[in-house]
């Protein structure tokens, strides 16, 4: 039994979402992020990031979203998520959480919090973020049309579902992720699966459909 | 037979220290930064973010110096350098390395280069940065005084040998990530291992030994 520290649609909606997927018994504790809740010392002291999600696992806090698809995804390997240790597949599938956390997901964070670089101007971060992040959809778009329909080819993987949160995060920019064809057409795919609805209508989430 | 793509202390670092720690055969193949060889289109056919490295594993070309980590890491389970999947530790052992790329390698990059947020001046991207990285030591610091020595405790593992790339690359910092009594105390520990010589002398390095 897990339990999942959440606030809707935060970088916990991966986590939330393949626990759903993969059909994994979980307890939410709901964090409130307008009450400054993941910064109380209590919070702190499961997660020093103070950020979601944290999902408490055999009874040890794990924080990191992108860890959390990592470990969970080869935890429950009958879900059938992620190519094992020894797959020929393994290898571009470390190599994808890594570059969407490097390459989206770093920049996407500046994007909305450009008060994380002290001291510059907001708009100017997010201008520069933004230009980085659309570098990255060209880059992962382009891999989608020599390699895909999936970042594995003809096999979903939990890194899809990364991606697909990546790409909701950025609905409000200028070019959202999907607006590139070969990742709008994954983030309909993945936005077909039953977990994606009762995900919505577990977090109260209508934004983005 | 691996082949590595690198550049001498470059983000390649830490994939040739674990090949040698590991004594997996690679060849090696360097890339001349200076003459701007990761952009030339030759290279971005095996690897389109242009960086260093670039690991070629059973014929296929792979990326993302951590994502390499983690998958040479688990692939060469004989070394005992990462928790296996269900191991109690596995948790902890993917949290650090998601923790490592995004609060230390992420603003560290930009403090290497400013220029990658366009139109922002450079020495106030820098000190952003500056402070972001010191904010993630001093909180690695605190998790390895409380739980350490190691990032696992007592058990060594692939995360720490990333972790020390890291702390080189600060090396030229106003506060570098050795300067922190825990940090430096297991950078002391991970240099004194012969693989970290050995290193040495093949990439032809001298500063921070």
């Amino acid at each position: 039994m897990y339990r999942l520290y959440y606030a809707p649609g935060a970088a916990s909606l991966v986590v939330h979402w393949l626990l759903i997927e993969m059909g994994q018994p979980h307890a939410l504790q709901r964090v409130d992020m307008d009450a400054r809740q993941q910064k109380s010392a209590e919070y702190l002291a499961l997660n020093p990031n103070g950020t979601v999600p944290t999902l408490i696992a055999d009874g040890r806090p794990l924080y990191e979203a992108a860890a959390l698809v990592l470990y969970l995804a080869d935890r429950h390997a009958e879900a059938g998520l992620a190519p094992a240790v020894g797959d020929p597949q393994r290898g571009e599938y470390c190599q994808w959480l890594l570059n969407l956390a490097n390459t989206v997901q770093s920049p996407m964070r500046l994007w909305w919090y450009p008060q994380d670089l002290h001291g510059l101007p907001e708009d100017a971060v997010r201008e520069a973020a933004r230009r980085r992040v659309e570098a990255a959809w060209e880059r992962l778009d382009a891999h989608l049309a020599a390699r895909g329909p999936y970042l594995l080819g003809e096999r979903v993987s939990a890194v899809d579902f990364y991606l697909v949160m990546l790409m909701r995060w950025t609905r409000k920019m200028p070019r959202p992720g999907d607006a590139w064809p070969h990742l709008g057409a994954l983030a309909g795919r993945m936005k077909a699966r039953p977990s994606f609805a009762a995900l919505y209508e577990r977090e109260g989430l209508s934004e983005w459909r």
